[in-house]
């Protein structure tokens, strides 16, 4: 079944990490033995350090840049970083000014981040934590801390990379990135499995014609498996939950990402973002920008997410400051 | 097999174009009555113009934009853009100063990018071609004329517009854009096929443990189907095979891009530049800059290419020159 190009499966992250260092020697430097990678030049400022598992690339280490993370901690494929390489990381980017952890929540990564956090206290480095968590159908409302993140990452990791650009205080950089987060909401859909570097068997099975809405970018279970339906329809269906869960209303503004999980093409998910357009425009919610791309895969799994960012003047300011990273770019001029 | 997210297949490319459009109204303008899309603000030079078929998204729509393409002729799927399309574009986009055409040397576009040519010049319109055959497998080097573009597109069309940006005349911007062609090469390789939108069955078929060295992006026959191999191995055969092909000798520098056919993952793509980074360094080549990506892809095909451009000062340049569009941006700081 999977044909992955690859060596051994035990170095698949550290190989891929040595592949995009040579890509990006001239402006991130990997931190001395552990899979971690920091900005070259951090100026004097919060220091925003994102991570994960692999497997979801570009996210995260494809973030790392001007007005996004400073800082990235590789885990291996779909496993959480360590504490120390999350500490490492931390302490190569710290300038002195506070460490802002954004990751998505997952009770991995938040046992390994908050241990982090604690080693660095011991070392008086102040950490706080903004965790994403914007996949509506991961749980409901009423248990809203046990939502997990998954494309809304990117939306979080830029407000917070903006505001620690403009120079702001560990708290006031923490306050609006907890902002993003609150008001970040994604839905998924997924149509066809990724495959795990080394597995041989991908990690759920969907009939012919089955998909299934909600599914988590780990194959976690979703809200409703269907068939398979044309993709106005499915995207309506989607738009549907995303919006009732999100309360946006007429006049309101947000800021679009429609994100591939790896196979679904380019073609496919601009055809989405056609009817994501059209329903908002129906429904009065004024659109900033919208972005359609794939920032956060699982493998080859086919399949598409909606984000919206609902925004208000500040987060308006900071979505629209310059970004830079390997994998990202913005730069919207009005 | 296939579960493409899609309406009609016969509304695919039209659907795309509009979700495109929506999602880049600020700086795209959509040309009317065609699928084909021109940058807002042209500035008074030679204007850049590429196109080809559907299918391989982010090119050929994804690189309108600063520093790349002003504009782009859309086909169906697979299919050349008409001569009428191809037309109107450069006809939208001209500024007074003349059209580059700049694209993949393949039959059904070599003839309509041609027919468009002579209908421009009824209007007197300047139009200059540059063809792109970056890929060595697809003929021996005395039928260098037969050879297909591939990924090395990319190259191309960012040389082309950086050298129309600095406000050179069409001819030197002809001429600079044919010196990147003449030194931009490639090789692939497929792992699995992908499907049209719309057809039920794989454009070829690979055996489960079979790859297909060389093989086009449109499923053309490569030059060898053997085993599946790890892929520092893998790695080795194609960097053999092209670093013989484009005679670049150690000293010289080159910029090197490896893409992804679809499905393959960057997690993958980026083992692959570690050992292409690994040879280069061994055969004393430089490395002026690096890029692993997916853009030039064939549906969800799985596999990838290695691209290098030969760079001599003039070239250099023109490659740090800014870039930036929807799915592309480039800017080395040294």
């Amino acid at each position: 079944m999977s044909k992955k190009i690859i060596n051994k499966p035990e170095n698949v992250v550290s190989e891929a990490v040595e592949g995009f260092m040579l890509a990006n020697k001239n402006s991130l430097v990997k931190v001395e033995d552990v899979n971690g990678i920091i900005r070259k030049d951090i100026d004097d400022k919060v220091a925003i350090i994102t991570g994960g598992g692999s497997g979801h690339e570009p996210l995260f280490m494809g973030f790392v840049g001007e007005g996004l993370a400073d800082g990235v901690a590789v885990g291996n494929v779909f496993a959480a970083p360590t504490p120390n390489t999350i500490q490492e990381v931390a302490k190569a980017a710290d300038q002195g000014k506070g460490v802002l952890f954004v990751y998505g929540n997952y009770a991995g990564d938040v046992l390994n981040f908050d241990m982090a956090a604690e080693l660095l206290d011991f070392e008086d480095i102040n950490v706080n934590t903004v965790l994403v968590a914007d996949d509506v159908a991961s749980a409901p409302e009423d248990r809203k801390e046990d939502r997990r993140g998954i494309a809304g990452d990117v939306f979080v990791i830029k407000i917070a990379g903006a505001a620690s650009e403009k120079g702001w205080s560990l708290e006031e950089v923490t306050r609006v990135t907890q902002k993003a987060a609150d008001q970040a909401f994604s839905i998924g859909v997924a149509t066809s499995p990724g495959i795990i570097p080394g597995e041989k068997e991908p990690a759920f099975v969907l009939g012919d014609d089955e998909i299934e809405l909600g599914m988590g970018i780990h194959g976690e279970p979703g809200i409703k498996r269907t068939k398979m339906m044309p993709s106005d329809q499915l995207t309506e269906e989607l738009m549907e939950t995303l919006l009732k869960e999100c309360k946006i209303n007429a006049g309101e503004e947000v800021a679009v990402y429609v994100n591939g999980l790896g196979s679904t093409t380019l073609l496919e998910l601009l055809i989405v973002n056609r009817k994501v357009g059209q329903l908002l425009e129906e429904k009065g919610i004024k659109v900033y920008d919208m972005d359609v791309n794939s920032y956060c895969t699982t493998q080859e799994m086919g399949g598409f997410s909606i984000s919206l960012l609902k925004l208000d003047e500040e987060l308006k300011d900071l979505y629209n400051s310059p970004a830079h990273s390997p994998y990202y770019s913005k730069n919207i001029k009005e």
